[in-house]
């Protein structure tokens, strides 16, 4: 039996990431060989981890503290879950990962890459994935997709800042990592976007 | 006005850490400039943390999960706690820090001396205590002081062995960082250990 692939998809809040995997979900409807897990979460004590840091009275939680409960979280479901789902031949398709955490974390709040780089590697104990699908729309289109900002709004702006540094954060990751990233424009109908990605899979040798 | 020095407290079970730190705290009593710490712990996110550790249903947690919880509360306490302290000139006196984590998790439990120290170096963002108290005595003698373990209980055996490498860690620490740790001979009566102790901090300036 060989063993299985690890799939991770990314992508920027507002781009359809949960519904794309919706339909993957759908896709693979019934299949034992096929598992979905969504960080951070996916086991009991990383859901406990998970609600501390959406915990809204936690306000004074330092980013360093975040950084390291994602990590902890992380480090419970690969090897809880996702090792020995792919060492018994299943896929895995993970709702982010480890690409997430240094974009909005190492890049978007100002961790740095290498510290949140060394602590992802720590976390998953070498394993990263085959491939990584990065939706691809920069926020601002994403976000007049949606009917647009009321520009009055000096903390809807101040998202926007936000959200364009991870996007360049995912540019850099999707840059620096081009065996293992494949950037799908996310700009079109979810239809669309649904075949590149299930293109993307084939080519990769995951279905 | 000058930094407040960052002292810490370490040790094997049973060496008598508790009944110290007590005389220390006693000695301090109503000294504003003197703060006394206890980790995990310290503030209310690092107590969340602390109970997921410590919470008995958790038993599936995985030695790395368990080190990433350790260091996300650090990394905390270090922020919110340590250091505005130490910068305003009081006197921190934590009760176990970093060298608990390389002993017991780095060392004695496996995880490795480079992995742990490496994520150590991150969650305290390179504050390392100015003086470190290490409590030496090996567990076989604190044992035998306590009472003697049940030759024919072989999980107090496994016990044992594994206090023996938590020993062993901090030895090989108190030899790598030999400026800051002094090892203080922990098999004397209650007094003349306080004494060490209270020597120490005099001759390092911290009092």
């Amino acid at each position: 039996m060989s063993r299985g692939k690890f799939v991770t998809i990314e992508g920027c809040e507002g781009v359809g990431k949960t519904t794309q995997v919706q339909l993957l979900k759908e896709k693979f409807a019934g299949r034992k060989d096929v598992l979905f897990l969504r960080e951070p979460g996916g086991t009991a004590i990383s859901e406990s981890i998970r609600k501390i840091i959406l915990d809204v009275n936690n306000k004074e939680m330092c980013g360093l503290c975040e950084v390291l409960l994602y990590s902890a979280s992380r480090a419970q479901l690969v090897e809880q879950v996702i090792k020995p789902a792919l060492d018994s031949g299943v896929t895995v398709i993970c709702d982010r990962f480890t690409d997430s955490t240094l974009a909005y974390q190492g890049y978007a709040r100002g961790l740095g890459e290498e510290r949140v780089e060394t602590l992802s590697g720590i976390a998953c104990a070498g394993l990263t994935p085959d491939v990584t699908i990065f939706l691809d729309l920069n926020p601002a289109a994403a976000f007049s997709r949606k009917g647009g900002a009321d520009k009055a709004d000096r903390l809807e702006q101040a998202g926007e800042q936000f959200h364009s540094r991870v996007y360049e954060g995912y540019k850099r990751i999707a840059e620096k990592y081009p065996e293992r990233v494949v950037s799908v424009p996310a700009g079109g109908s979810v239809e669309q976007v649904h075949e590149q990605i299930m293109r993307v899979l084939r080519q990769r040798g995951v279905l």
